[in-house]
C-alpha cells in the first residue's frame, strides 16, 4: 500500500506541496484539508476583487477540484484539522460542524498560513467588521458593497492591505478613512518617504488619520456605526481591520512542533520541522533572511508558493530514500505594490532593522526620473538604500514611483542574493533607452552616490 | 603653469570625461574639441525628435556652452582634430574651413565614438539620403519631413536604429518601407522570435522586406527617387540608411595607438590606451565582455557616458600621482528598445556568440505573462535564456512585451555580472503583486525550467 501524506491548508504552500509532491512521487497518496471554502486562489487578488477590477472570484482561483483530481490530489474543504499527533503519525480532522476523526499520515505538510493580528476592540461582534485572510472575507465584503447598503468606510491599518483596500473601497465610491497608530505605513515606510502616495490618497478625498489609538467600536442594531478614537469618533458603516498578521501556529505548538523566537514554525531549508515526517511551508514558518542571516517570517506569495514547492519536492524526495536539490536560499522580504498610479517596492532592511541587525547603516536617498530627461511623460522615482558603512554593503532599498519600480526592486533583490558593494551596483550595465530611465539608472546612481561618500569610488 | 588636456569628441564620453577631470582636479585646464555644432546631447533622442515626441533640438542639450564654461571646460564647435602626435603631445586641429594649427597637451582623451557604416551604393551624393550620425542628420531629417515634401520613406537596416526610425517616419505619416539583408534585426535577434514586432509594424502598414539586397539609388534632379533591389525598386523621397555603425579610430591608427582585433582603441580597464598620457572612451575603444572575457565594441549610452567618467578620473588621478579606484567592470551589451507597443531587450550572449565563445549553450524559451493572470491588461511576456550545459551559468537572455521588459532585462545584468547559475536566478526572491507579474517571474520560472532539465534543481 501507498504511503499517505497529508497537508494541513489548501492555500499557496500547500497546494504547491501537494502538486509538487504527486509530481515528484507519483507513488504517495495527497490528502488536502482546508478549513475554508476555497483553496488554491490568488489572495493578492482579494483587493481587486473587491475593487471591481477582478470581475468575479471564480476568477482568482487558480485551479479547480478537476484540476486537483487529475493531479490524483484529494482536497477536503471545509475540514479542519484541529489535532496533530506526530507520535502516532495521526491528525483529527473534523468536517463542518460534525465529529472529528483520526487520519493516519506517513508525512505531514503545515501550511496553515498566517491569521491577522486582531486588536482587542475587535472581539465585540458587530456586524460590517472585517478582517481579510481569506477569499470568503473578501467575497463578503465585496457582497455587501455591492448591496449598496454602505456609504462610509473606515479601515484601521496603514499597511499594504490597509493601502490597498484604501484605493478598493475609494474606487467602489465609499466615503473612506484610513487610520494607523504611528507614520509608519506601506512596508514599514515613514510618511515622508511615501509622501506622494499620501498625496494621491488625499486628491481622492480619501482621510489618512496617523498616531491614533482606536478604542473601541459603536454599533446599531448589531452593525457598526462608528469606530472610537481617543478623542473623537469616525462615522462607519463598513470597517475593515489590517492591522497585520502572524503565523497560525497553535497546531503546531500543541502538537510540540517547535516554533522560533520569530513566531514561525522552525524548519531547515528543506522545509523540515524537528518532528520526522512533518514538513511546514508558507507564512507560518520562519525563514533565514538573506541579509542577516536571522531567522524571521515573510509572508509573501511567492515565498509561500516556493517554500511549499520546496517542502514537496524535499518530502518526496524523503519517501524515496533520497535527497532533494531544492532548498530555500533566503528572504528579502522583496515586496511591491500599486496605490493608485504610485508603485511602492522594498527589498531587505530598512535604517532601523540595519542597526538592529549590527550593521553600521548609512542612508542615501535620490530623486530621479523614470525616462530620460526630454522624454515626454516621464515621472519621479524616488529611492533610499541602506548600506553598510564598514564594507559598503548594500543592505537594502525602498523605491516609490509610477513607472519602473517592480524591476528596479528585482535588481535590489538580486544584488541582495549575491551580497553586492554599493560599487558593484554602481558598475553594473543596466539597460538604457529614453523611455525607460535616465542613461544611468536611478539605482545606479544612487549606489555611485553612496560608494563615493563612503569613500570607494 | 597647469596642465592641458585635449579631449577629441564632445559627446556622451567625451563630456563624461572633460567633468569628471575637472571634477577630480581643477588645476587641468580642459578643452574638447568637436567636429560637429553640437556637444554633449542626448543621441538615443534623435529617433523621438524626428518623430516629434521631442519637440525641439534644444531638449537634446544635456548642457549648454554656459554649463562646461562655468565647469571649466573648453568646448571648440566645429573644430576637426586632423592628427595625433603622440611623441610630441601634439593634436593638429582645424576650425571649420580654417588653417590647421598645433596644439600641445599633457593628457589626451580619444572619444571619438562611431561612424556608420556607409554601404558602397552610399557614395553617390543624392540628397535626401541620410545616415544619422549625430543631432545635425536628426534636426536634417526632421526639416526635410516638416517641409511636407516627402510621402515615401525607405529605411535601410533593419536594427535597432532602422525600427525606431521605422516608427517615428510612420508616426509623421510617411509611408515607410523597412529593408534589410537577413532575418536578423533588433539586436541581432530573429524574425521569429521578433514576431510581434513585425505584426505591429504590418498593423501599421509598414512594410518589411528581409533577405534582401540593396543595388544602389535612384535619382532624379539629384534627389533620391528609389531603391533599388536585385529584382526590383521601391519608390523613396527620403532614405535613411542604418546599416550600423563601427568605431572611429583613424586618429588613433594615424598616431600608432593600438587597436584591438574587434575593431576599437585598446584599452586597459582604466580606459588607458598603450601610449603614454592618450586615454580614450566610448564607442570608439573595446572593452571586456562581462560574460567570455573577450574584447568587443558595445556602442551603448551608458558605456559611453561611463567609459568617460572612468578615463577622466583615471586621468585626473595620474595628473596627481594617485590611483582612481575606478575601473571598468565589463559589458554585457545589455540594451533595450521600444518599438510602437512593444519593448525588446537582451543581455548577454545569444546561442551562437555562446557556441562562438566555447560553451555548450542550452536554448529555453517561455511565454508567459505580465501581470497576475486575473489581473486586468497582462500581455504576454517572451523570455529566451542561453544557459551553459556544463556549468548551468546563465549566459544571456532576450526578453521581449509590452510592459515589465526594462526591468527584468536588469536582473539578468546583474545575474551576467554575478555569473549566476540558472538554479541562482531561479532561487531569487523578486517582487510579486498582481499589477506586476504572475507570483513566479517569468525570468525565474524559465531559469528554474532550465535549471530542472538540465538537472540540477
Amino acid at each position: 500500500m501507498g504511503k499517505r501524506v497529508v497537508v494541513v491548508g489548501g492555500d499557496a504552500a500547500g497546494m504547491s506541496a501537494a502538486s509538487q509532491i504527486r509530481r515528484a512521487n507519483p507513488e504517495l497518496a495527497v490528502t488536502v484539508y482546508e478549513q475554508g471554502a476555497y483553496a488554491a486562489y490568488g489572495a493578492c487578488g482579494i483587493p481587486y476583487l473587491i475593487s471591481g477590477e477582478v470581475d468575479s472570484y471564480e476568477s482568482l482561483l487558480a485551479l479547480g477540484a478537476d484540476d486537483f483530481a487529475r493531479r490524483g490530489i484529494e482536497v477536503c474543504l471545509q475540514h479542519q484539522v484541529v489535532a496533530v499527533k506526530p507520535g502516532a503519525r495521526v491528525v483529527e480532522v473534523r468536517h463542518g460542524a460534525g465529529a472529528v476523526r483520526s487520519v493516519r499520515y506517513d508525512y505531514l505538510v503545515l501550511a496553515t498560513g498566517a491569521v491577522p493580528v486582531a486588536p482587542a476592540w475587535m472581539e465585540v461582534s458587530v456586524a460590517q467588521v472585517h478582517g481579510l485572510r481569506g477569499l470568503s472575507d473578501g467575497m463578503t465584503v465585496r457582497r455587501i458593497i455591492d448591496s449598496g447598503q454602505v456609504a462610509r468606510a473606515v479601515i484601521v491599518g496603514t499597511g499594504l492591505i490597509g493601502m490597498e483596500m484604501a484605493e478598493a473601497l475609494s474606487k467602489r465610491g465609499l466615503q473612506v478613512t484610513v487610520i494607523g497608530r504611528s507614520q509608519r505605513m506601506i512596508f514599514g515606510l515613514d510618511r515622508v518617504f511615501l509622501e506622494p502616495v499620501v498625496r494621491s490618497l488625499s486628491d481622492r478625498g480619501i482621510e489618512l488619520l496617523q498616531d491614533q489609538t482606536v478604542t473601541g467600536l459603536q454599533s446599531q442594531a448589531g452593525r457598526v456605526s462608528a469606530v472610537v478614537l481617543l478623542d473623537r469618533r469616525i462615522p462607519a458603516d463598513l470597517v475593515i481591520v489590517a492591522t497585520g498578521v502572524r503565523p497560525s501556529t497553535a497546531l503546531a505548538r500543541e502538537a510540540g512542533i517547535g516554533v522560533g523566537r520569530s513566531g514561525g514554525i522552525a524548519v531547515s531549508d528543506r522545509l523540515k520541522t524537528e518532528v520526522p515526517g512533518v514538513y511546514a511551508a508558507g507564512d507560518c514558518v520562519e525563514l533565514t533572511h538573506i541579509v542577516t542571516g536571522a531567522r524571521v517570517v515573510a509572508p509573501l506569495a511567492l515565498t509561500a508558493n516556493r517554500t511549499g514547492r520546496i517542502a514537496g519536492d524535499n518530502l518526496a524526495a524523503e519517501s524515496l530514500g533520497r535527497l532533494s536539490a531544492q532548498r530555500f536560499r533566503g528572504t528579502a522580504g522583496t515586496a511591491v505594490t500599486r496605490v493608485f498610479d504610485h508603485s511602492v517596492a522594498c527589498a531587505g532592511l530598512d535604517e532601523e532593522q540595519a542597526r538592529a541587525a549590527g550593521f553600521a547603516p548609512a542612508v542615501f536617498e535620490r530623486e530621479s526620473r523614470s525616462r530620460a530627461s526630454y522624454y515626454p511623460g516621464g515621472t519621479p522615482v524616488y529611492t533610499r538604500i541602506v548600506v553598510d558603512r564598514r564594507t559598503q554593503r548594500l543592505l537594502g532599498a525602498q523605491i516609490l514611483g509610477q513607472e519602473g519600480v517592480a524591476g528596479r526592486i528585482d535588481v535590489v533583490a538580486a544584488a541582495l542574493f549575491n551580497r553586492m558593494t554599493v560599487q558593484q551596483v554602481y558598475d553594473l550595465e543596466l539597460a538604457y533607452a529614453p523611455p525607460f530611465g535616465p542613461v544611468y539608472d536611478p539605482l545606479i546612481e544612487v549606489c555611485g552616490r553612496a560608494a563615493l561618500e563612503l569613500g570607494t569610488l
